[in-house]
C-alpha cells in the first residue's frame, strides 16, 4: 500500500485534554469530522489515571457519534495534545501508556491548540480558559510561557480570577478589606451568608471550581467594581505581557483562546488586542492535524 | 462511684489535629502525661477518612508509649481539637463518627491551642505553622479570624509564604519580574535548574508542601532580600492586623503558636510583639483540659 492509499482511507482522532475537559474528533479524510466526544478533566499533573481515562471516555464517545464500534479505536491514528506534558517525566509517562490507538503522537495541549488556531501554518496563541498559557511556533523555535498552573502562576486565569476574588471576599468579610459588589455577588453564587459558607464551597477544590468564579468578577469589573477592576486589570496586565514575549520571534498569526479569550479582549493593551485574529480551527483539530503531519513523517522516514 | 472517685482514677486523650500532624497525649490525673503519638494530617476538610485514620493511628502510637493496649482506647475520655470543624456540616460529621474512645468531646484546634496557651484560663491566640488563624475566648465572647486555608486565605501562614515565593520565582524565571537569592534558593531546594522543575515539585500538592519554603523565605528576608522582604511584610502585616482585631475583646494573654511563631515575630509590629506572652501548654495539653472540663460539666449535669 503506498502512502497515498493509506492516507484516505485512514482514521485520524484529534484529542485535546485539560484542566476541565478532554475533547476527542474523530476525522475521516474523505469526510472531514464524523464523531465527537468530550470527557472530564485530562490534566497528567493531577493524575495519570484520570487523563487515561478522560482519553478512552472521549474516544468512546467519539466512536459512538461516529456510529463506530469501541473496539475500532485501534484502527485510529491518535493525535493526543494534553495539558502538563511539558514536564518531561509526564510526557514520558503518558508516552509509555498502553493506548488503544494504531499510533499515538503525543504534545502538549498549547501546541495542539497553536496548530489548530492557524490551521497547520504557524504563529503564537494564548490560551486563557481555567489556566492561562502562551505558545509560540515559528520554523523550529518555539516558545513555551506560563501554564505553571494553580495557585503556582495562571496570572489572569479563569481559576486565577476566581482565587484572587475569593481571597478578597473572605478579607472583606474577616473585615480586612473594602466592601464591594463582589461579596455580595459570591454570597450569592454559593447561596451563603457569612465567609465559612464560602470556605466550605471551595476548600479544597480544583481549579475549575476557581474558575466557575470568573465570570463574576469579570461582570463586576464590567460594572465599574475597584476590587473586580484591579483583579482583571492586574491579570489582562499579564497577558499582555506575555503576548509581548510572544511577538519577540515573530509570529505571522497570533490568537487568543479559551473560555475567557473574548471577556478579557477589552482589557488587554491595544497594542496585544488589535493584533489578535481568529482562531481558525479548535484544539482538537489542531491535534488531528498534528497526527497527520506526523505520521506523514514517520511515513517518509519509513517507520 | 463519686464524680471524684471517677476523675482520679479517669485517662483522658488529648488530641490536635491540623494540616501536617496529628498529635495524642494521654493524661492520667495522677502521673501526667503518659504516652504520646504523633501521625499525619487530620483535616476534615481535606478528607474525613484520613483524619479518622490520623486520630486512630495517633491514638494506637499514644497507647503504645504509655504500655497499654490499643483496646484501652474505650477507656478514654477524648478532647480532640481539629482544624476545619468550624464548618458546621463538618464538625457534625466528625461529631457523628464512631469513635473508639468512651466519650469524645470535639471542637476547633484554635479553641484548644487557646485553652492550652493558657492553662484552661482566657486568652487570645495567633497560629502560624503551614496555616494562619486567630481565637480569642473571653467570658462568654469568642472570636475567630481567618483560618480559610490553602490558596484561600492564611496569609502569613507557612504555605502561604511558600506559594507566594513559588509564584514569584516562576514569574521572574519567565521573564516577567526580578531576579533574587530567592529564585536561586528554590532552585537549590528542589535541585532543578528551571520552571518546570519547580512545577514538578509543587504542582497539585497540599499546603504542608508549600509550608516547607517558608525557612527560605524568612531566610532571604532576614537577610535584606527585596521580593522576600515584601512578601514577610505583607504577611506579617495581616498577623499584625489580626492580633489587633482579637484584642477588640479584651483578652488577658495573648500567646503565637505554630512553627513560625518564633521566626515572624520580629517583623510584626511593635505595639502586637510587645504583648506576646509564652505558650503555657501545647494544643493537645489543650484539648485534654477542655475534655476535663466538658466531662466535669457533663457530671454536674448528671449526663
Amino acid at each position: 500500500m503506498s502512502v497515498n492509499q493509506q492516507n484516505e482511507s485512514q482514521l485520524y482522532i484529534g484529542i485535546d485534554g485539560g484542566g476541565s475537559k478532554c475533547r476527542a474528533s474523530i476525522f475521516c479524510p474523505q469526510k472531514g469530522v464524523i464523531g465527537t466526544g468530550v470527557a472530564g478533566r485530562a490534566n497528567p499533573l493531577h493524575g495519570l489515571e484520570q487523563t487515561f481515562n478522560s482519553i478512552i471516555e472521549s474516544t468512546k464517545l467519539a466512536l459512538a457519534d461516529a456510529n463506530l464500534a469501541a473496539s475500532d479505536a485501534q484502527q485510529l491514528i491518535a493525535g493526543v495534545g494534553l495539558a502538563g506534558v511539558n514536564v518531561p517525566r509526564l510526557f514520558d509517562q503518558v508516552n509509555n501508556w498502553q493506548h488503544p490507538f494504531a499510533k499515538m503522537y503525543l504534545t502538549t495541549d498549547l501546541h495542539t491548540a497553536c496548530i489548530g488556531a492557524h490551521n497547520g501554518d504557524d504563529g503564537a496563541v494564548i490560551i486563557t480558559g481555567t489556566g492561562s498559557c502562551g505558545f509560540a511556533h515559528v520554523g523550529d523555535q518555539s516558545l513555551l510561557i506560563g501554564g505553571h498552573g494553580f495557585a503556582l502562576g495562571d496570572k489572569g486565569s479563569g481559576a486565577w480570577l476566581g482565587q484572587k476574588a475569593a481571597e478578597h471576599v473572605l478579607l472583606n468579610l474577616d473585615g480586612f478589606a473594602a466592601d464591594t459588589a463582589l461579596t455580595k455577588l459570591l454570597l450569592a453564587h454559593f447561596n451563603v451568608d457569612d465567609a465559612m459558607g464560602i470556605v466550605e464551597h471551595l476548600a479544597g477544590q480544583s481549579s475549575s471550581t476557581y474558575a466557575k468564579l470568573a465570570r463574576i468578577v469579570l461582570l463586576c469589573a464590567d460594572n465599574g467594581d475597584e476590587v473586580a477592576t484591579d483583579i482583571v486589570q492586574q491579570g489582562a496586565g499579564y497577558i499582555s505581557d506575555m503576548a509581548r514575549k510572544l511577538f519577540a520571534i515573530h509570529p505571522s498569526r497570533f490568537s487568543m483562546i479559551g473560555g475567557l479569550a473574548e471577556p478579557l479582549l477589552h482589557w488587554l493593551d491595544i497594542d496585544v488586542a488589535s493584533k489578535v485574529a481568529d482562531a481558525l480551527s479548535p484544539p482538537e483539530i489542531g491535534a488531528i492535524l498534528f497526527a497527520q503531519q506526523q505520521f506523514a513523517a514517520d511515513n517518509r522516514k519509513g517507520v
